[in-house]
């Protein structure tokens, strides 16, 4: 399916290997899912060179692509469940993919660490890790560390959260925008969704759309957000791992976790919960799962 | 005029006095830009305590305003002509003023020092520098220190400045929102111009507009973006200054020259051009100027 897919969205010059392009690229799917997976348990500092462990060789025609022709996307990537899925589900889609992860004083370094091995053992374009602890810097409590007072909230009598950071997607988006910019990509992908959404209004489709409009008109530049999983539930995130072939390493190498664990996790904390409650599900009756997260996203 | 248009848009609760309220705001606005005067002439590192050098006094009337009355502005302050005009136009109007400079590695570090000598001197509520030289890093030839390389754009034969940063108003704007949300103020100004802009996209009304719609819906929060400067020219923006009573404080304090001169700057580069011209016609025309701000801003 993920081959047939593949071919759809970014079909190879005809060539005299056209007829053999399925087969090829089933072969080559299943290398690469055994070459990421090595990767992912050797996990190292290994420096990966351009397209070592690509999804897709990126001209099986051997006819280069003009430049100017190149898709490439820039993806918002933490690490966890929903945005691995986003990358293994762009992956066949572009020529080049540039991770950002932001450091925004997680937790658990672990997050990063996790970020940083998928990257690499999915074979993206590039992997940059920008540092965005400034945002903690802006919670009310830290506000008061500058050189003229101001009232702190409580004093104040207003019930303002000192750790909540709203705007924190907006921020994602747009630092994921300039990047984009800057690399020519035309698509920035956000693993936000609406249907599970913890409540944040940073993660729904209406803001999502509103500021992708914003920024075009800022920077004078035609980028699209793309939200693939936005109107899927947690169960059709696992379906689309599976329909990659890659629910296993989904399930075993991501970190969502709020206590720092990868995979299944502490088991205990929202987060878990919510990933096995879905894993669950799906597991049960895969078919269902399967066909309303290929009708949601118009897949084969 | 100024205190008129004090009156105007923030009224004292009637009283006993409220027939010397005129008088009362004319002889605090002359001793106040005496103040503002010496401050920046005495330029130290003095803490200033809350309102010690207000515009205008808080509470006129002795009556204490509920806290989730008070009128908060967040004001994107840079110590330029521009920004300041905005905040010496904002004075009057809001209980509490917020200014955020960024310091996003300047080319002089004049630059912050003027500003901060400003926001003091006029007695805001705080001043707060963020960092943002995360900014600098975003440049194409900056990319390429990451982990895994990236193709460097010349080599890629795309024409991609390495130094021009789009979007960055998009980030600061940002940023001052999600100040704003924390501190509870309604307002962000910012002294962005379409009138004379740069050729940046980010200064455009459009884009501010929309901006400040995504915003709102991403923090469900009622935000406001107030650009009082933009569709005024130079001159227009000078005779605000004069409307004030803070030409001479304006002229002589801030800085917009690339070269980090402050006042008249070093006379050569763009920005000192730009506000020499603009100040030279205010000069030799001050009511026409005076007039069609007026009418601009809708002020009496």
């Amino acid at each position: 399916m993920a081959a047939a897919e593949c071919c759809l969205v970014s079909p190879t010059p005809i060539s005299i290997w056209a007829p053999f392009g399925a087969l090829f690229h089933l072969i080559n799917k299943k290398r690469y899912i055994r070459k990421s997976q090595r990767v992912l348990s050797e996990a190292s500092d290994t420096q990966y060179s351009f397209y070592s462990v690509r999804l897709m060789p990126p001209r099986s025609s051997g006819i280069p692509k003009d430049e100017t022709m190149r898709k490439k996307a820039v993806i918002v990537f933490s690490g966890g469940q929903d945005s691995t899925t986003c990358l293994i589900h762009a992956l066949p889609k572009y020529d080049e993919i540039h991770c950002i992860t932001f450091d925004y004083g997680q937790r658990h370094r672990a997050e990063i660490e996790a970020a940083r091995e998928l990257a690499q053992a999915l074979g993206v374009t590039a992997h940059t890790v920008l540092d965005l602890k400034l945002l903690n810097e802006l919670t009310v409590s830290s506000l008061t560390r500058d050189n003229i007072p101001v009232p702190i909230a409580n004093e104040a009598g207003i019930e303002v959260p000192n750790t909540f950071i709203p705007g924190r997607n907006i921020l994602f988006l747009t630092f994921a925008s300039i990047y984009a910019y800057q690399v020519q990509a035309q698509t920035v992908i956000t693993g936000v969704c609406e249907t599970d959404f913890s409540g944040y209004p940073d993660c729904r489709d209406d803001f999502v759309k509103a500021l992708n409009s914003a920024i075009k008109l800022g920077m004078d530049y035609q980028l699209q957000f793309e939200t693939p999983l936005m109107w899927l539930t947690k169960s059709e995130t696992w379906a689309l791992a599976e329909y990659h072939g890659q629910l296993e390493l989904v399930r075993e190498h991501t970190l969502s976790c709020y206590n720092g664990i990868k995979g299944s996790g502490c088991g205990e904390c929202d987060a878990c919960s919510l990933r096995s409650k879905g894993l669950n599900e799906f597991l049960k009756n895969k078919k269902r799962f399967m066909n309303s997260m290929r009708y949601r996203l118009s897949l084969t």
